[in-house]
């Protein structure tokens, strides 16, 4: 029997890809998509075939025309259906003043912040709703509910992200599709993007201030638990949106 | 070995009694309290008992001075430490117009919206603050996010306990306290509030329109899961405010 | 021919006298009052009537039951009617640690910065209503938007403020009634409140820092100028809500 | 001496044309410019002129690279410099299923929404900067605060739109440019948009409905009266954020 798809989108080491681990050991067949590293997509996906469970992958650019909507298809016809997607894109570039950020970096965060998840949903909510259910689960910033110096492109993507997510649910809830807005609002201990726009220095320096036992970093396999929960959520009592953020950090409303 | 305690602040055939019911399934021993009402108190933690778990009540009227500050130190002597509380009062008195909510319900509103909940936090909060860990999920209600005609008593409670919420997360979330802000975003299947608030007549045929498997009434069984697995959160990854509603339901900002 | 009346509740030499300024500069009759300090209040009425405006006023303990309602009929009754209130009470009282907020405090924050509200609209919107028009101007806070340590008693009442708000327009804007909730998102160059609550010594220390041409306390006499200006709107254009707050200073969601 | 600017990016015979008119009769030379319409542009600056006040204007397809950059470099080199800016470019294009959103209704929405207002800051705020002084006045809509059935596009356009407003007052109001995010929060009678949007049959009735004397299609006349004040704040008290809507409609979170 066929089980059923968990699609990651923008999988790294970080909550994509274990989330994609979380589902699997769940008895989903998780399907990890990363745009670069097909070295580290592949030692994701053997480390959930070591745990005895389904996985596989794909490099793609989804930024491409085509390329999402070409995936979908190509998973639904030769794998099975997607029951839950992930769109985990982020577009947080640092802080960049207005000055430095060009048109190209302005023009690039919403392609991954909006453009995509809006392509993701064009293709696949049709689908989804002929079954009459489906699970669209987005991860998001602190830039979705306010700006910040420094943040335009980040903060404008992720702001229409979260209202994109509300159209969506407005559309498509009733049908059965539950798209849940999930507020990052710290950072998460990912080596694949937090560590790579810090650099390695500054990431060690990090995770020994923050990190082990002191749990000030959001540890990427706990918040795993939470998206996973999220997807089963009776559909009586199905969340829109929640905020996760480590105990000894500040909520974005009071830092 | 003593078992973890949760304590449930306002526990009745809806939400109250199924959080007691699924904490105790997990290894908690339930303390249920409601303001009356001994036979239904009883039958949930005979319920709870039947399935060969730990359940114990009280009846107790929480807006008398002194009675949540004795009941939280009775419950930490006698029985062992409260790790979880849930304050599950409502104040929802149906909708009344400006001129027809007199001086009194707007107060009650407040006691029990608001106030109760500051004086659980400012009695237990130093005992758990001791312990270094402790949960305060708070159930909430629309009115928390959003007025409306004929809730001004409501609203202002609830809007009072969101805020008062955020709060206590500041000061305290850095010392282990986890205080969770749960909008209830919709109608429960709770036939000692709803019910109550209804009338068994209306309550009926809300059940036939609404209930059953058309899941458009929230099943309390079922936010009690959410309940759970927020209490089970990592430290590194709390949600401090989330919402849940029925998948045919319009979300706040759009009905 | 009898000036429009404004009516200001909490009427110091901040925001208050300042409003009352203003409103009297325009053809109204401003009605100050505060709970002490006749001689502050003598001389805010002074300063008006010296500039050939109208106003009176009357030192009154708000909180006392009776107190705004016998206030609302008796200006009704003898003075004309009140086209604007402005409800300006405070409640904030600093910051104090949960364990340093008594019972007694938080009550006398949600008297000042809930009840007090209600009950004014309570009282004075039925008179309003029959005439189909009328202004309440409430001065908020950032406790208002979200919480923060130390801050128990305020946020609390200053949530439940807005909500009201909110829950009064929903009933009583179509009746002609215009609800504005204003969020002062900062420090107020304001001796009687901010200046008592720091002590002479602090408040003369902050405004050499901030104020002066500087401009990073907020002057009252500019805010009167929105309070007007709000007061004055199309009933086609009504704002309900808005914040201020210095070019200087961070907004709320940035610090 | 030359006059302070104001200039109108999307200015049609609805809130644009309205607020140049405001503008210009307090001492601006204002700037028309909008995509097409050359006897609407003419006119609406005739309209000005006739009132002995100044105004000029140009058609300008803002959409295209260079365009918006060009537009500022000639007006700050020939004409003076701006003081103000109105950013009016709406992206509503009436409720679309998700189906028939097509990536390229998509993608317009965000050059419009989004975009177009990055490129404006992008150009003319480090101008202002330099003057340490200047007002954005960004028109936005209920799709900046909420999404919706059918608003996919419009949604994330706006809900970008606001984000960015938020990081450009985070970088920029401390240096004096103070960016004002104004929801108008219903319909205006503006025939060049809405009226579009809706044909000519359906918006005379909706102005038999709701317009007249009945108030219920928001006034642009009276909506610039506001913006005006806004752009006249003194430093010290900056507004950020506002609503707007008629007195008979229902804010965007009870409808």
């Amino acid at each position: 029997m066929t089980k059923p798809i968990c699609l990651i989108i923008g999988a790294g080491a970080g909550i994509g890809g274990n989330v994609a681990k979380k589902f699997a050991s769940h008895g989903y067949h998780s399907f990890l998509t990363r745009r670069s590293n097909a070295t580290g997509l592949n030692a994701l996906i053997k480390g959930i075939e070591n745990e005895g469970n389904k996985a596989s992958g794909k490099i793609v650019n989804l930024m491409e025309e085509g390329s999402i909507e070409e995936l979908v298809t190509d998973i639904e016809t030769n794998l099975g259906p997607i029951e839950t997607a992930v769109y985990n894109l982020g577009a947080q570039i640092g802080n960049h003043t207005l000055e430095n950020t060009s048109h190209k970096a302005f023009e690039m965060g919403w392609q991954l912040g909006c453009f995509g998840l809006y392509r993701l949903a064009h293709t696949l909510i049709p689908i989804m709703k002929a079954r009459g259910a489906g699970n669209i689960l987005v991860t998001s910033a602190t830039a979705a509910v306010r700006g910040n110096k420094g943040q335009h492109s980040h903060a404008a993507a992720m702001g229409g992200r979260r209202m994109l997510c509300q159209s969506l649910n407005a559309e498509f809830s009733s049908a059965g599709i539950h798209v849940a807005h999930i507020v990052v609002d710290g950072v998460v201990d990912a080596p694949d993007t937090v560590g790579r726009l810090l650099g390695p220095e500054s990431f060690t320096k990090l995770r020994e201030k923050l990190g082990g036992s002191k749990d000030g970093l959001m540890l990427p396999e706990k918040i795993a638990e939470t998206y996973f929960h999220i997807s089963q959520q009776h559909r009586s009592v199905w969340t829109h949106e929640l905020d996760l953020r480590s105990f000894s950090d500040s909520a974005w409303w009071n830092s």
